[in-house]
């Protein structure tokens, strides 16, 4: 390079004028006009117009006239103020020019598979394939410093609360509950495997028994899923960990920390603390344990009218332990037959059999179960609902959690559809008061909601082997515009107690201890009561962009295949390296 | 807990006397004094004494009779002055002591293996065995926080500097040339596996071609190495890359950053720029290619000294491609024969017949090879060595690398035994123009001395194909201390250029086609000129801290045979998990 770099595109400004400066760039944008060039050259900082006049040395035109979009080159000229009439008020730079002196060209490009100023020239699969072209883009060249103003404030406010950044390693070993490991096979120790985390739980556990109090880390995490639509295999966290404190401590440090990364990143105002809802509520008003509050439309309990009714699919429900609810979709009478359709194929996917519904309009009735509601069930109904001119009404009628997730789907779905949510606004609010364990009714056991570590709230302990499924957890979610993007809870730290949890999830004593042994040994050298939270950095930062996806905030993410179209991973390896590990590919399934 | 705390023991002092305050801790120790029990309370910001007057609750006076270092406790009480003549001035709290008034227990420790207060009761193994109780030590509570420090202000630079962080992939594809890489299966995509990262070297490049012209990130790396007594499978390195920028641009920015960190962390002021020496140089005055410059003991070309001798071994060495060299030890003629012994046989592990030596007292030639020595060739290495009384001289004669080597194991092996190295000083420099290839004997070819992304320097690429041993690479490492910390180079970033740099080390267009396709392309779109350098964050931090080991700045390391003597990792994995991911061990090897 002889022409180095001096100056950034995107910082040069009238102060300039005067100046000569030296600039590296890429081609953004090229035009002839009357024997003069005019280059927009860009680079991380911004674009600025170079002007190359007609009267530069012959070499330097003819290569002039040769440059593509995307080449990469240098020049050096006087920074001068455009000449009234061409200044252009959208450019930072719109008001001054570059009239170059001399050039260098850096490296050619070729055309480029889709156009860099104007993305969506690219299939998502062709831009995967060409990342570091995607990159380029200015709507990832905007996420990716997001994602870094996210990182730097995330860890300044930690640091400055006195956490600890502290790494903890990425071999470790296997453990049961949640989702499977990835694994690595070790060569020095033949038929031996690594797990790689999918958090770092236990470390930061025993970090609290070492006496580090405040415990911080942003850390990969790995997880071996069945495909899903916006899930990574390799995913980013911020994972937190105190001792001697409780749920509030846990909770006040993390709104003033999403309110600090929210201010530095996109310079956005959230107002703490948080509101705070249990899980039971979640699932009954909004039918989803992350709800979204930005709109209204909640659900209700409408057994009294379901009771009042002729419609005997309500009665046979309420007398085989399932519920009836009602969610009222204001304006929805207009819908028609196909929209609820619609309605109705979204509630059979979650292994329902149908979907009632019935229209209000001019104080009655219509359509749907209109025929099963008298005038005494239906007056039952409009003083619940409140129910006013064009609302449609939604019911179901099954199993508790059934009814509520149908109808929360639903909630979400119309919402989205009817355009009823503000997309500048945040909400955000914790969700508490979780079930310590659910029912794995496959595996005809329970299971831990959260996780094993998991303490019961104080009552908990008293029925936890007589009433399992009555137990609720000191565990608690941040949810943010419906998204759940962190979860935590305060632990257990006593061996005895967690004998008792490991006991209740049928989890023998020989597999408890050749598991975590080591973590039940060190809750008897003076473990301090101690809880946490993690965030899901990848949500968190698509929600400071205002993405949808995730791939959108990851600069080299992977399809939901779990495979890299860039560099072709996972590929298949050496003979020798597999002999190596001691390992053989078994070709039959 | 009841008693949750307000106040941190290690923060308090005599401005808090009077005050109430609520501490929870560790108890370091305990002693009765007359009805009264005194508790040194501990916590991660230092300790306090406790005092357990006769007064309190029978109930609690119990407990406190049976409390135990490490117990976990709560207190509320007041802080008063101690008496005079109990003032502790080797304590920072030691004029305060807190009068307790309320009291909880929040959890029992059993006897510890071995005496947080006295490390040394425990083996290193035993340690990492329960290394949740070795990290309650001072020692690396010290440690730890001092790579927390050094983590904020590496990031805290960079970010300053206006480098983006930016994540890398963990699951990427495995790549030929350096250390073997760690794989991990794929169940997604069957037979086919991930590869770990040795270093994000393509994708920090892939970056640069995306136009984010400066780039960091903190980041594990994986290498699966043979045995070494300082390693880890995994590791921590800081990682950068910047565009448009020539050597000094990267070196300069080291300097800053390294000297920011020292500042930052232990309070050290470092001197920039640092020197530099180039490999050759280095070899030729250290035999070592991270030398350690804190002390003098330079070796000497002694070829006209040598063909001035009777020494047959001199001339024929000479003859046959090999070189003299000599590194002579000041007061070294005192050494036994079992001291020089030592010698022979450290350089004996290089490969090497054997090392001369003679010893020079009262202005004569004594013992060893003396008897070669004549007036004329005795006075040549006089006056080319600068000899004076009790001098020891050690001769090589061997190919110019090995008694270079030779010479460099033992002078390091000398400034440790002899003292010679003051151990406050830090003395860091930069190691430049090294060979772009090394001859690998075994396997009868050419490989990248750092990696195959390094760019010769511009004489270089005229005899790249024939003489590939005369290149000199745009390479650059860091040493401080006579440990290579950091490396880093100038990188191609043309196609055709990094195709003639494969095809030097026999890489196949096919292999490397499939191996680096996706980089290959990238040079096509546009790629700027760019370098970069890496440090080993691990061993950076144990200078910092003074630590011989890395093991001792790593929260949760691994030993020599990468396994976890605490969480018994790695361990074999279940059939299920072995049959879901196709994979079958091969007992036989």
């Amino acid at each position: 390079m002889k022409i180095k770099r001096n100056q950034l595109c995107g910082n040069l400004n009238k102060s300039h004028v005067g100046n000569v400066v030296k600039l590296n760039g890429w081609i953004n944008t090229r035009r002839d006009l009357g024997g003069i060039t005019f280059v927009d050259l860009r680079d991380r900082y911004g674009i600025i117009q170079v002007r190359f006049d007609s009267d530069l040395p012959e070499k330097i035109l003819k290569i002039v006239k040769q440059l593509n979009m995307e080449d990469v080159i240098a020049v050096e000229g006087e920074v001068h103020k455009r000449p009234e009439g061409s200044v252009n008020k959208n450019m930072p730079t719109g008001e001054i020019e570059v009239i170059v002196k001399d050039f260098e060209m850096l490296n050619k490009s070729k055309p480029t598979p889709f156009e860099i100023k104007k993305r969506e020239t690219g299939s998502e699969n062709l831009r995967l394939k060409y990342r570091y072209l995607d990159l380029r883009t200015k709507e990832l060249q905007k996420n990716i410093l997001i994602r870094h103003n996210a990182l730097q404030s995330t860890r300044e406010f930690l640091s400055g609360e006195k956490f600890m950044e502290i790494e903890t390693p990425f071999f470790i070993k296997s453990t049961p509950e949640g989702a499977r490991d990835f694994v690595v096979p070790s060569r020095v120790n033949l038929g031996k495997f690594y797990a790689l985390p999918q958090s770092p739980q236990t470390f930061k556990q025993l970090l609290m028994i070492s006496g580090f109090d405040k415990y911080f880390q942003i850390v990969k995490c790995f997880r071996d899923e069945d495909l899903r639509a916006d899930r990574q295999p390799e995913f980013t966290q911020i994972d937190m960990e105190m001792s001697f404190i409780d749920e509030s401590d846990i909770q006040n440090i993390s709104e003033k920390m999403l309110a600090h990364i929210f201010k530095n990143t996109i310079g956005k105002e959230i107002s703490i603390p948080f509101p705070k809802i249990t899980y039971h509520k979640a699932m009954e008003k909004y039918g989803n344990d992350s709800p979204d509050t930005r709109f209204e439309m909640m659900i209700e309990n409408v057994e009294d009218f379901a009771k009042q009714t002729n419609f005997k699919i309500f009665h046979s429900a309420m007398e085989n332990n399932s519920v009836v609810r009602a969610l009222k979709v204001k304006n929805g009478s207009e819908f028609s037959r196909k929209d609820i359709d619609e309605l109705i194929e979204l509630a059979k996917r979650y292994g329902t059999k149908g979907l009632a519904y019935v229209k209000y309009n001019n104080n009655e009735f219509q359509s749907g179960i209109s025929k099963f509601i008298d005038e005494k069930s239906g007056k039952i109904l409009v003083d619940k609902l409140n129910l006013t001119d064009n609302d449609l009404i939604l019911f179901m009628a099954d199993k508790w959690k059934v009814s509520l997730t149908v109808l929360g789907s639903i909630r979400k779905y119309l919402g989205k559809k009817m355009d009823l949510i503000n997309n500048e606004e945040i909400s955000a609010l914790w969700v508490t008061d979780f079930p310590l364990f659910e029912y794995n009714e496959e595996e005809n056991r329970y299971q831990s909601m959260h996780h094993p570590f998991t303490s019961p709230n104080e009552e908990g302990w008293k029925y936890l082997e007589s009433d399992p499924a009555k137990v609720k957890s000191r565990a608690y979610d941040v949810v943010i515009n419906g998204q759940e993007i962190g979860g935590g809870s305060i632990r257990i730290h006593s061996r005895e107690k967690q004998e008792r949890i490991f006991s209740a999830l049928n989890i023998s004593d020989e597999e408890a201890n050749r598991k975590f042994g080591f973590l039940l040994n060190a809750f008897e050298y003076g473990a301090p009561p101690h809880g946490g939270i993690a965030f899901g950095f990848d949500r968190l930062v698509a929600i400071l962009a205002g993405e949808e996806t995730i791939r959108e905030v990851i600069a080299f993410p992977k399809t939901t295949t779990a495979q890299s179209l860039m560099i072709g991973s996972p590929d298949i390896i050496d003979e020798k390296q597999l002999k190596e590990l001691g390992l053989k590919i078994e070709t039959e399934k």
